[in-house]
């Protein structure tokens, strides 16, 4: 049994019929799952049923933050967002930091799990163990910072904490995340889950602390994890002072920036614009999640008109790449404002512009004409159309209702063969890696439950040029399998679980992340783990999390690219020349299932899954 | 000497050597000023030299509540803010509610005295009787929401009270505000003052308690007050809903509202939209000031392309005047996202549209053309282009910058004649009362202190027909001399002055306010007064701010009002054919001089100032 870091409760909030159940936290997911991204796969897998609408009131909204989140272990305040996603039907994850996480702690609760759909627009309001339904009627239709502010103001205390949606999740569609503060639970529409039960808001107060199981080991687990933060060459140096943007140079050094829908080079010409430049003419600040010394949030100010006195928390990297080079926008301060607005309107960044980036692609190419677009020039770099472009897919208004659900479900209205040309994988659109140029993350994204999810499992061994756990050749499929195990079981174990932050993973833990993992368990919780148990609770969530898709009825099929990449080689740049061909493809996924313990078909082996302790899900599948 | 309600103390900051100073708030300043208002053009009249440049060092700004802010006395939360005003080279002042005067309070401060200029961007973080100045050089640029919670991020207290300015107040504009929560110290520029001396905000957090002289004596004072309220026939039962909206149908049923910059009808044909209408579907919920149970300010958010989610707190009256009436705008939810961009832009809402329908005037008269706009259609009721001005004033941007400083300054660049077109008085931009069908309200525009300021002495006995102190026809000069006396007076000595809300005045206590603010004062501070001696410490604030004026040149010749309203007679409506003729004015302002004991040029009589104790000030004017 844990003697601390959980609150042991996990709470129950069915909005159909407005009841609301404290039940333990049973020690066997504690020690089985580890919390966060565990939590929400253990829950989804045991209670969302195959087949269920993702909009619909059988879905389930899962809140799970970790272990440590609320203790005095740094870069922890961190929380998992679980359901079954609208936009690819697979496991719907999302995690984000900020200070509602550990909120949710202190008003007592591991983890919060929605259910059923609201009569009405609702908030939830939760103080330490109290939870009440407020009416959302007159927050309907606020963008997510008003929203935050109302609440608080209604509530009357300014330090309630707020994940909240805005218009987008309202309307419904599948790219819309969950915002709090000025941080998103972005991808895989789970903002639409919220909206589809008529919940607008969540608001939480605790003043709870949380015990500590022996507080002398968590001086020394801390103390490793601290001196190894301190020693890392970049954490404190750069990333601080520059966040994620300050891999723009590295990206666009490697040839690996897409641009233009992916259909040009893999660099982008103005990169110094977004990167370097802005970091040095917009920044004004940073944020940093409860608990964190390091701060990468970098906050920017617009400059230029007519975007000037724009703030944004960001531009991350992702939105760089989101909101510029994919939709060849170089125009610094509209990428700051649609980053604003975006959150604003509660639309999943990398979504929403990959989507965008594919239109203007199709309107290149006179599939779409001004006819479709009322009028609107949707060209490549065309900063003004991509601001009204969001706009208009979080209302659904006009040619914004054709984008709102993302690149897949767009190609499916316009066919012509348009998919070929949307650029997601299980319906996710692609994060900034062309994956051409770095194999690993190609096969991370085509086997990611999650669809093309770099932090699922990213790869710093071929962005980094780190050797752990070996060296590799970003451009060679051979031993990416193994190592997409590796980077994912391990991130799922030392990340999204005890919902830790990944940046410490890439930038500090790497090679000791498990053990490190492994003595903050046993210090905050007292449960027992060896460096190899916690890779374990990776290796169990991930298979776990395959088992649901598989009973969804995902195949070895969906374990693929976008067809551009496997067919046209990187025109120049770095990468010139890569492509992850169909052979590369299917290498990579055979060494990757076999690695995984996983038939040739993509499904685990009962063999596998009773060594994880999960014979019942054998069962369920009726594996052999 | 006072024994409760204030604090005792006066904060003084010198920005130019970083100075800090606290100073006994003087019992005799006390008795003769009570607070506001008065403290204001008290410490502005002793410390601001003629000639002073508004925007120089050499100009002070004051925050000032009143000695029942932050006390269980409803509706008194609110605050003064006074400078010279680089709008008007006038007596500058401007009240706001908010939580921002409480917190003052309970800090520590009855009033605030900013001098000099800080080398460097600034603000100024007050924490309980400490003072520090920190850096604003990140902040600098910001929009005002974005810049209060950026505040509350970095002080990590999200229960900070913050005033601020936006870019506007950073550029100087002359119609510049000051922004607390979405409040507004509206008019006279004193925005502009701030960011003259580098000053973005002011943050505040108090946690002291105010003493109460005599807490029996409240409570009876305090019932008077609030059985007033509750008999009040429209304070509870309209007001609380509507907010200052409720009284556009009243303004146009007397055809005052003025259209098109005062050259159309006073009536407004799509007034339904812009008030019920508006009240019926874009109302989402209120605000309150601390402290009070009306709740008068409504929330609105815009509903259609491409304004859809954006939220202000209001439109008020006034700024559906501004953004609708008088621009010929009649598109509701443009007057919603207009009035939240003047409030994030820290743009005057009244001076601002005003200047607008000016501009759109000279447009419609083609002495402004598409070459000096670049192209911008400035046509009546062109709702797009209002918005686009207001950012460009902010900014100063291309035409913006002709329309930064109202439209007296704009007049005299552009000169041709247009200055008879330019609606203000003293440089001060005319509220939404078409005097020609109020003659009262025109006197008051013609001799307030600060300009055109429906402020600083209403007539609700032409707006709402009430008897006190005596009936009076609107549509007659005489007796007004009397009555604008009376009025100002009596707000400055109830309202202004203590810091109580205007609307109670209006509402409930007009005719007993001056008893129940003799009580409040006796059981709050201990200080004595009649009901007579109430009123007469307004005309004692009113005589020194007419000094102040006449000390920077002011004459006679000032006490007038925009030629138009002289010269056109309202073209239709229920105010049709009046006009407020030179003669009119003439025997409204002898009447009123003699009122005030002021010599036929408008200067106070020695007499007159010796009766109230400003025997220094005649000798400073060399009055006779």
């Amino acid at each position: 049994m844990y003697k601390g870091g959980y609150t042991g409760k996990i709470l129950r909030i069915n909005l159909t019929d407005k009841t609301i159940k404290e039940e333990p936290l049973l020690p066997k997911t504690a020690k089985d799952y580890i919390g966060g991204a565990g939590f929400c796969i253990k829950y989804l897998y045991d209670e969302v049923k195959a087949g269920a609408d993702p909009i619909g009131p059988d879905n389930k909204l899962i809140f799970a933050s970790g272990p440590f989140s609320g203790t005095k272990i740094p870069c922890a305040s961190r929380m998992a967002v679980g359901g079954k996603s609208p936009l690819t039907n697979a496991v719907g994850l999302a995690l984000t930091g900020g200070h509602f996480p550990v909120e949710l702690k202190f008003a007592g609760y591991d983890a919060l799990i929605i259910e059923g759909k609201a009569a009405k627009p609702t908030y939830i309001w939760i103080k330490d163990g109290e939870v009440k339904f407020r009416s959302a009627k007159n927050l309907w239709g606020l963008k997510t910072t008003d929203c935050q502010q109302i609440i608080k103001n209604e509530l009357k205390d300014q330090n309630v904490r707020i994940a909240c949606i805005g218009p987008a999740g309202e309307n419904l569609s599948k790219i819309a995340c969950i915002i709090n503060e000025m941080r998103a639970a972005g991808r895989k529409g789970l903002g639409a889950v919220m909206g589809s039960k008529n919940l607008k808001a969540i608001a939480v107060r605790g003043t709870a602390a949380l015990a500590i199981a022996d507080k002398e080991k968590l001086k020394g687990a801390r103390k490793e994890m601290t001196t190894a933060m301190k020693n890392s060459p970049v954490l404190y140096s750069h990333f601080a002072k520059m966040g994620t943007s300050g891999i723009m140079d590295a990206m666009c050094a490697l040839g690996i920036f897409p641009t233009k829908n992916f259909s040009a080079t893999g660099e982008f010409a103005p990169v110094d614009e977004l990167g370097e430049e802005m970091q040095k003419t917009r920044n004004v600040g940073s944020e940093s999640c409860y608990g964190c010394p390091v701060g990468c949030s970098q906050l920017k100010m617009a400059r230029t008109t007519p975007y000037q006195g724009i703030l944004s928390e960001g531009p991350e990297f992702e939105s760089l790449y989101s909101f510029g080079g994919v939709t060849g926008v170089d125009n610094i301060d509209s990428v700051i404002a649609a980053d604003r607005l975006a959150d604003e309107l509660g639309l999943d960044t990398i979504s929403a512009g990959v989507t965008i980036a594919f239109a203007m692609e199709l309107y290149e190419k006179g599939i779409l004409t001004t006819k479709d677009t009322e009028g609107l020039d949707l060209h490549f770099g065309n900063h003004e159309t991509m601001l009204v472009l969001l706009r208009m897919m979080a209302f659904r208004e006009g040619i914004g209702d054709l984008l709102a659900d993302g690149s897949k479900a767009m190609a499916e209205k316009i066919g012509k063969g348009t998919g070929k040309l949307a650029m997601h994988v299980k319906g996710l659109e692609l994060p900034g890696y062309d994956v051409r140029g770095a194999k690993a993350h190609g096969l991370n994204y085509a086997t990611s439950y999650t669809g093309a999810d770099h932090n699922r499992g990213y790869a710093p061994q071929e962005i980094f040029g780190i050797p752990v756990p070996y060296a590799v050749d970003r451009f060679v499929a051979e031993g990416k399998g193994k190592l997409t195990k590796w980077n994912q079981d391990v991130r799922t174990a030392t990340c999204d679980a005890p919902t830790m932050c990944g940046f410490l993973l890439d930038m500090a833990l790497i090679g000791s992340a498990p053990q490190n993992t492994a003595s903050l368990m046993k210090a905050v919780t007292g449960l027992e783990y060896t460096s190899d148990d916690i890779v374990k609770v990776g290796e169990r969530i991930n298979n776990l999390a395959r088992a649901f898709n598989v009973r969804e009825g995902f195949t070895r099929e969906d374990d693929t690219l976008p067809e551009r990449l496997m067919a046209e080689p990187l025109k120049d740049g770095a990468s010139k020349g890569q492509c992850i061909s169909k052979e590369d493809l299917k290498l990579m996924l055979d060494e990757y299932y076999m690695e995984r313990g996983w038939d040739n078909t993509g499904v685990p082996t009962r063999e596998k899954l009773v060594e994880l302790g999960l014979e019942i899900v054998a069962d369920d599948l009726a594996c052999k």
